[in-house]
């Protein structure tokens, strides 16, 4: 216990993990090793570059994918703003979750948590769960019924029942050891996020099968709390399983990349110009001069711009190691690198905001035109 | 805050407090006097001998009555059983409002509690609320669209968002300081009784009004933790008032009259030749011999029998006082007395039942046959 009250990892705050690996051993998560991602059934490159790089019973959930078991995967957003590079990595895991697996995707828009936390009207959390709905098809989530349910924290009574009684199966000295010491309000938050993760369970949806909920590392503590809860509603209910995959920085690299701060995010909606300036100013892995960065080649753990590529920008493996090859060898100026980056982001962009433009009707007709009101 | 720690009030015991006016003044309550009852368009018999003895703010109910402002009674039942002769007379207030100050009755069927407490499914919940509605009806209570809401907490989205957002405008300190220290799920439960005493005030239902809730004192932590948030989650809302009715004795004078005690509780739907029995072994003010009871009467303060007929089967204040004076002038024994309290509470209950089978199908009717299932 003292051990674990060193180690609290609070998803409420920006602050990036210094050691990784220590870390998750402390929780006892299991590290992603190949012999897991070689039995996936594909593979994208969040798996191929260890960008998800520990678990919690993952293993499972591909047991019961062979099986043919039922299979779910869920997560959400708070609709406080656009899409953002961070959220685009968790999108393309339910996207790849199912495409690859044929899982439904659960995917909550944490309405109520925007109200409570920023004092967002439902209304606005309205409008900006369309865009982030449009966000999702956009980057190719699949929302037929059979294969997707979207939902609003505020209109949907599962999450609220689940929330109400998984109150009743935990305690005050469980919350405050995982959480450490939070007000009363971000309890609930938790207890909603863990009525987020049993859903899929319930007997309206099929009743008891895997779910995959893949987060951040930081998101850890919901996980843990859903975990100690889900059998004790029900015997029946099987552990939710997760993924961890590294906090994406912000262009800055002081912290995670968060829309509290949008002059180091780049959010999906971004004005392709504005993003290229964004690019241009980000933390490189650059030398003090020229003639250093020609001998001793860029210092490319360091550089924000290489994760651009690494993570979302250039989904070939044998392209990224050319790109990569470059950078230390010295044989390319930061200039020239980011100029080059930049015209990708962009590029990017323009396509992803033609894409979605024509998908905001269809993410309007899905999302309930109902919100509640004080 | 020393003073008021020595003075918790458990809604979730069934203690009697001992001393009525100290506890209600170290609460701050303010007595129910004279000129208060003056101002009542009508007066049944809780308002009329004192049952009625303390309230929150109750007066302005009456200035929001008397300016035509709107208003609304809320109360509610856990459906764990039938009616006893504690549930009338919280039942007798509500429909006495509906008819006095023809205010909207909102009821709550707290089958998430008696899921949360009593683990009760919801299924049967449904059965038990039918049961407790047609018990409403029987007593008289007008279940009309414009006069009454009657409804489940596991249907009940508004219930469920405002507890949620309640407890973002409270404090562990604060629940400790008014429960003394319970488990979360009691916490839960509170917010949740919060949630449906602010409904009424909802845009829904027209918004802001005067909402009275009628308790024994033992419900007043939910009442002081209501009015502590209400206006927390919206300046506009008024703080709801309350009515403290005397906690009606069990049978045997021991505590208060309880379902989870049936030995010592008159239900309404008790056969009327058991309740007979019930009536004869009840806890009396006979004296130990009848030359004594002749020379010195009945001790009609320690007589349950008598506060059968005070609390509710003599309307009548005249005959009350025949009642009472051929008690404590001897002329009468504890043996004949019960005899006749008997054949009255028989009768009452053989009336009631008639009545109570005829409105069954309507109860059935207005619930939502939906139940929620894990």
């Amino acid at each position: 216990m003292a051990e674990s009250n060193s180690h609290h990892v609070n998803p409420w705050s920006n602050e990036l993990p210094e050691d990784y690996e220590s870390l998750f051993r402390a929780f006892g998560m299991q590290k992603v090793d190949e012999k897991l991602v070689a039995r996936l059934p594909k593979k994208n490159r969040l798996w191929r570059r260890g960008i998800i790089f520990a678990h919690r019973d993952f293993d499972k959930f591909l047991d019961a994918f062979e099986k043919g078991k039922p299979l779910a995967i869920m997560s959400g957003i708070k609709p406080s703003g656009d899409f953002h590079l961070g959220s685009k990595l968790t999108a393309e895991q339910i996207i790849f979750a199912q495409q690859a697996f044929k899982t439904k995707v659960f995917y909550c828009i944490a309405d109520l948590e925007a109200l409570a936390d920023n004092g967002q009207e439902l209304a606005a959390s309205h409008e900006f769960a369309i865009q982030n709905v449009a966000d999702l098809l956009a980057l190719g989530l699949d929302v037929g019924e059979e294969n997707a349910f979207v939902y609003k924290q505020s209109e949907n009574k599962n999450i609220a029942n689940l929330a109400f009684l998984a109150s009743r199966k935990t305690t005050l000295a469980t919350l405050d050891a995982i959480y450490g010491h939070q007000n009363l309000g971000l309890f609930s938050a938790a207890l909603t996020q863990v009525g987020d993760i049993i859903q899929p369970q319930l007997a309206e949806f099929g009743g008891p099968k895997n779910v995959w909920v893949p987060v951040g590392l930081d998101q850890d503590p919901h996980i843990r709390l859903s975990r100690d809860i889900t059998q004790k509603l029900s015997p029946s209910f099987l552990l939710p399983c997760a993924t961890y995959q590294r906090l994406f920085r912000s262009l800055d690299g002081s912290s995670k990349m968060s829309k509290r701060d949008p002059m180091n995010v780049i959010s999906l909606n971004d004005d392709p110009e504005l993003a290229k300036k964004k690019v241009k100013r980000a933390l490189s892995g650059g030398r003090a001069t020229a003639e250093e960065q020609k001998r001793l080649g860029g210092e490319i753990q360091k550089c924000v711009v290489h994760e651009l590529m690494f993570f979302h920008f250039e989904d070939d493996d044998e392209a990224l190691k050319k790109f990569q090859h470059r950078c230390v060898s010295g044989a390319i100026s930061c200039g020239d690198c980011k100029a080059e980056v930049a015209e990708k982001v962009a590029a990017f962009l323009k396509n992803f905001q033609e894409k979605k433009k024509k998908l905001l009707p269809k993410a309007r007709k899905l999302l309930s035109e109902k919100t509640w009101q004080l």
